[in-house]
């Protein structure tokens, strides 16, 4: 039976910074194994937009160059009340910017990495079970695309397998264990369109129409997103529809929302979900299998990004110099970074969305924070702080 | 029968303020019209936090010697999270300051001035009726403490008279005006005790157990409070209860709750509430007439002040110079700062109470919020600049 230090299930923004930062700062294998193919992982498309910390973390660990050549990196946002826009000086407020680069191209640039440098990958395997957590060593069975069965010994095992993570109950069955969920009464209806750039930089719209998200993936590739219900459908939403809602609730007589082909249509649930603690023995959790946080902040990956760079250096004490207590204060360091990324996610979202059952006084209460946060530098700049990011937790080892 | 420019209803801060500030900045005569004795209105204890504006205006017009002279000018507030104590540097974030003077404190200054200017204030006078406001000219009909009723003629009439203004129907009852409102799900149980300061500045404890304040009014007489369910009543809380809760929730090893004679105890009820307009004809709202705040964010008397700032030159260049185009605009002036105010209030209420039956997703998250403020000063700015309030409203005649 072969064996590695660190199993990791999840060939995701988890799994595969994880691997990487074992790999390129401490000298430490590790296996991924992933249950879709590698074009699969490579084609999907999410959300992108990278903080100035998961921009850091890329360059200095040799997988950046891509990214500082294609990504847009922008120095602002805007805010948009019923059509009159703020702009948020990121980089102004902060000194930080962030990065608008697809999830997917994350993903291929750290995926290129790790098989230049030799390491494995099992795409197209299934992990089936995961044993021995509580006691000296894990044991992975796995299937792989050939219908084989295998298994792997590994010193810790690390589930960054998504939101549906089959690892995580083996942490919440624990006693005062707690999975806190939330659910928001609004989704997004997200297309892709062949047109120009409506604008470089993002435009975060409220109207009374409902919210609008106006982003770019390339200069001949936008990327839309229209508040709908939970339970809407994509066969609801016409294209004629949707350039209709978009100009309502974007448009203005300075600036008009480009059109052209729509070649994906999709609908966004919005959830919150924290897992707390996060890590049991030798089973660890990061990512989405920990916690889902809804589009509106863009901290989904940079979450995930978060969580490895505080389990990596844990696991490379454990492993190198066999003293787990930072490996044991995992959880309690990622989690309070948690809660504030579902703060201001919740926050955001709240304030950005119109939602038709809410009354008269929430909603122009909430309309007048809005107008509070966007007319003060200090509103501007708690928002853009929030926005760009906190600094990656660093541990000497 | 006899005539007034500006008949005033309530000897509340809107109605003397409005009175002071005509009378005072344009030499315009108005009749003040309160039901209760002099003596009730200068011994009814109120919240007392007044901001800057407030303060300035007080001095600008001569009536702020007492209230530099015997006013706790704080320069800061404290928030604390389970007894950590993060300090709101508010003069050093804003350059502002704020006051701790009661309520009464500043109406009896305002009595003083007005009866030492020879002007007329109707103590214990019941307003019965007011007619003519969608005419040329209003009508006020009167009964005196000796039941004697009389009538008086108006060019304008300011409703100042309270929550539960008779007044503000008339302003209602108008097609597409609104009256929004909101309940809070908690109380303050307010006390005053005979006992030394506890600490100058004034400390807004959050904990597990719910909230309190602890404020200060007199060197001997301290102010606390502390949150409870809304139904409670003065006989469920017990001197024995009440400091055990107030050192479960703000005492700690440096910083002991001092104890003393409780010699009053209140149920304060939470209320939010927004009339649009403020306004019908001759006939204006100011002060709680027009909305309420919850106490959190110390807003009740200064958005009154804040009302009559806007009212007060409206009135003059309709009088003096015959052109109603500010006054037409109070409303529009008034109500964007008023809903300003209440997202305040409504804010640091929610952040800073607990909610028994609110969920562990929402009680985490407003505890990460509450941390996201006070550990950045971006935060704490956003707050503090909310707290010492805007600039009051300037306009030439």
């Amino acid at each position: 039976m072969s064996h590695t230090p660190v199993a990791i299930i999840g060939a995701g923004p988890a799994g595969l910074t994880l691997a990487h930062l074992l790999h390129v700062r401490y000298g430490i294998e590790s296996v991924i194994f992933e249950s879709r193919s590698r074009a699969d992982v490579e084609e999907t498309v999410r959300a992108g937009v990278l903080e100035q910390g998961t921009m850091n973390l890329m360059r200095e660990t040799g997988v950046g160059e891509r990214m500082d050549a294609e990504a847009d990196i922008d120095d602002a946002i805007e805010l948009a009340i019923d059509g009159q826009r703020t702009r948020i000086d990121l980089a102004g407020l902060t000194g930080h910017h962030m990065a608008v680069y697809p999830q997917h191209e994350y993903l291929k640039d750290f995926i290129a990495a790790r098989l230049d440098a030799g390491q494995t990958i099992f795409f197209e395997t299934e992990v089936t079970d995961v044993t021995g957590y509580d006691d000296d060593q894990v044991t992975v069975s796995y299937t792989t695309n050939d219908g084989q069965q295998h298994t792997l010994t590994a010193d810790y095992v690390m589930a960054g397998d998504g939101s549906a993570s089959p690892r995580r109950k083996l942490v919440t069955e624990l006693p005062g264990a707690v999975r806190a969920k939330h659910e928001y009464p609004y989704a997004w209806f997200g297309i892709l369109v062949n047109a120009p750039q409506t604008q470089k930089e993002l435009i975060y719209a409220h109207s009374e129409h409902g919210f609008a998200l106006i982003s770019t993936r390339t200069p001949q590739i936008q990327r839309y997103y229209l508040q709908c219900n939970p339970d809407d459908t994509v066969d609801m939403w016409s294209d004629e529809r949707i350039w209709d809602e978009l100009h309502k609730r974007v448009s203005t007589d300075d600036l008009r929302v480009s059109e052209g082909e729509i070649f994906d249509k999709a609908v966004l649930r919005f959830r919150s979900a924290v897992t707390d603690p996060m890590q049991r023995g030798r089973l660890f959790l990061a990512g989405d299998a920990a916690h889902t946080v809804p589009p509106t902040g863009a901290k989904g990956l940079n979450l995930a990004v978060a969580d490895v760079a505080a389990l990596a250096p844990g696991l490379a004490r454990a492993i190198k110099k066999n003293n787990r207590d930072l490996l044991d204060q995992y959880s309690a360091l990622a989690v309070p970074r948690v809660w504030k990324a579902q703060h201001f996610s919740y926050w955001m979202s709240s304030m950005l969305h119109t939602v038709p059952e809410q009354d008269y006084f929430q909603t122009q209460r909430s309309r007048a924070e809005l107008r509070s946060v966007l007319s003060t530098e200090a509103g501007r700049t708690y928002l853009a702080q929030q926005y760009v990011g906190l600094d990656l937790p660093k541990f000497e080892v």
